[in-house]
């Protein structure tokens, strides 16, 4: 985790790379891993000031800020036009979040303990709101594909806002729930334990800090997306489905690791689980009301995009309903995870 | 409940519309509304009679009355030819009864107690076989979704007849399940307590009056569906699968969400799912059955309404293994409804 | 069990059949029914030779040999470019071995107990991951029936090697997870208390001649298969989905309705899951590794087939996490593989 700040060093070199015109491809490649360490940097600025600012507040940052890095990159891929790729990113973090950060957190601790276990209870809050979240997100595009009916683009738009409205709302209302009718379910495992590393102002400087290089380093990022395809023959999906959540979710993804080595499966599952859910009803909705700035984006998945979804959610589920984790549930959800990415990349 | 009595003064006054060929959405609501009201009078008069009969024959006479308005309302539209709505309307009262009527029981009685439990075993029977017979029912559709072929039409008559007697033999065996195999698994809860409110005759001669009255204000709500959709510009489909089911369910839906609010969870989710499953097992199978009367009715639900059914399933399956209810779930049951709503009123 | 032994009978009245060309449908008959009684025969011998071989490669044998029947069936199916019966039985098996093996067992079982229980945990291992390996299997063919694009052939048998390969590793990995890091979820219940009943001579013996038999019957089933469905006027789909596949499973499927007749739901349980899983692990890809000596089989299913899987794992999954059967729940797993069987009879 340590070692990731080397990559630091990839910022000025991304910005000299994207001044020079260099090929796309050396500005995807350093900006996409530039942003690895910023995004771990601002969740440990927002680990920091969550001690300064009680419980309460902390949460609500640490839920907000946590899918930052994505919104940030889905914020210039949906200024550049590139509804595609921003729809496909949304859909790559929730698979990537249950199929490989959960896999690879159980593949790793499943090595080190031989089964590991977690508190049920505590995860099937999240895992059962992730499928109602996504079958709420997937009716439209359902409806769509199969009722096969010409509807006025305007229509298409009603409904998309009118989603992102209710999955707002329902995120809304489940802070409300987590933070005040029923903060007990959630595990106060952490309180008390916590000392701050760095000063408030500090911390607040680190954020900020960090935010900017995100935003310069995702417009580099998005900015080299469409040549670096065409150069290397991916497809702008694959980019967008497999390439970008794994960037933007690498701070997450070491973060679960790290923890299933400590055998505190209950945290590694709640961060796979509960990004999956933040990206669905914080993130989405958002990049949907955003949208509404530049040209509205419709909230309408494709066929494909809704399989893995739902895939992940049924998984997700299963493995919540366990209680239980071993190596080889661990190897099946990666493998599950790379049979989608070789169909995406030889689309 | 009590002051839904005052709507039966419609009784009178849909007559009058009717016979004096006013509007017809005029028709449409006040026979809708005499219906609520009327239903609710036939529920109770079956449960008196039970009283008296004994506990074999009271819970099959519940079990058989306890959906007859949908049935009621159902026989007139087939008569109509109305096949559209009569498919539509069982598909909503399925999802009326997951996601509406069990969403409502959640919230209200998740704001008077925090975390609502339930018997998981008594649920699990029910949701498990919700399961299956959506499952038998959706693949004669599915089969004739994905396998494009052009049939003969009376080769899909026979398999909707087949389909219809298996449905309507597990109906059978389901109450020979519960009333002599397996007596014990379903509560006693209700052993005893119970006190005559009517005289035998009072209640056969309230259960005889409800009945012909909802029959002749179904003829009049049937009849005017068409003239009232062109009208007011919703489609009869939207009438079917979300207007009528209200009508039909909403003194099952009141008698749940009281039972919530009495802390008797067991009782809301099994009324909801046992609901559920009575539209399959018996009322879908007598209409396909009664058909034949007139017009042969198949069972080929279309692409949307199967994914409404097995979306209702998956949660309510979700839900029963739980075993625990707190608001947050209601509002997101209710999310899912007001989602699916929305896609049936656009389209 | 016994019983069947007579009808070793068929293996030369087969022969004869077929070299004096009779009516393919007498072929077809006689040698399915030959195989039935030789795959108890195999099954018997692997048993025998596990005693003296020791738990670990007995359990090898075990596994390998288990589904050595469907395997030659398929393989003789496969010489012959019967592309569509070879995909068609695996998903039989599948179907069979969760819908009608398990419904069996439950009825009987469940006539002469009144509920069964069986062990959730072990169960959980393979219906967890029959749930894992039908997605897996599963997602290229969503993926082609919904992306819809014209792909070259070579993309499809490379997808389709690298879906095999990663299953079969799958499968390698499941026998080291079970017979050695976690040897010790399997239950030890057959341990100490088998003795021989052949001479390791005889068992070896027994096997080589029975998989003979079986590979020269499954040549006279397969050869007569299409002049047959032509005779009697049912698809070559429908043999390949419900007929094969009961023959090939006919010794699973005794076995477990007597393990359910004494009470020993786990074992009855672990062999319907277990088979099915082995055939998606190791039958289906060794078949597809196999064409390629011919020519390459792609792995994607139709949309029927499809359907047919995941309906079958989402049932094993919610028996699994049940923990109980009774006779209702079998006769609903049965309803639902009479229903799939009419509609690919009416087909």
């Amino acid at each position: 985790m340590k070692y990731l700040r080397y990559l630091l060093i990839l910022i000025p070199v991304s910005i000299v790379f994207e001044f020079m015109h260099l090929s796309p491809t050396l500005v995807f490649v350093t900006s996409a891993l530039a942003i690895i360490p910023l995004a771990g940097l601002m969740g440990e600025a927002t680990e920091e000031i969550s001690v300064y600012s009680g419980p309460r507040i902390g949460g609500f940052l640490n839920a907000t800020f946590g899918n930052a890095t994505e919104l940030i990159i889905a914020f210039f891929a949906l200024k550049e036009g590139l509804f595609e790729v921003v729809k496909a990113s949304i859909v790559g973090s929730v698979i990537g979040n249950i199929l490989l950060v959960l896999g690879a957190s159980m593949i790793f601790g499943g090595c080190k303990f031989k089964t590991q276990s977690f508190n049920k209870k505590a995860v099937e809050v999240s895992s059962s709101m992730l499928l109602f979240s996504v079958i709420g997100l997937s009716i439209p595009a359902i409806f769509t594909h199969t009722v096969k009916v010409d509807l006025l683009t305007s229509k298409y738009e009603s409904l998309s806002i009118a989603v992102a409205l209710i999955m707002f709302l329902i995120y809304i209302l489940g802070l409300y729930f987590s933070f005040f009718t029923h903060k007990d379910i959630y595990g106060s495992e952490h309180k008390g334990e916590v000392q701050s590393k760095w000063s408030l102002k500090k911390s607040i400087l680190v954020l900020i800090i960090a935010t900017l290089c995100i935003a310069i380093e995702s417009e580099f990022l998005v900015g080299s997306v469409e040549a670096m395809t065409k150069a290397i023959g991916f497809s702008s999906f694959f980019v967008g489905i497999i390439i970008i959540p794994i960037i933007g979710n690498a701070a997450e993804h070491s973060t679960a690791v790290i923890m299933a080595l400590k055998n505190k499966m209950d945290v590694a599952v709640e961060i796979a689980i509960g990004s999956s859910l933040q990206i669905i009803l914080f993130v989405a909705p958002i990049l949907i009301f955003l949208s509404l700035l530049f040209k509205p984006m419709s909230i309408i998945f494709n066929e494909f995009e809704l399989v893995a979804l739902i895939v992940s959610v049924i998984i997700a589920n299963r493995v919540a309903s366990d209680g239980e984790s071993n190596w080889l549930e661990g190897v099946q959800l990666i493998a599950v995870y790379i049979i989608i990415a070789i169909c995406f990349l030889i689309l």
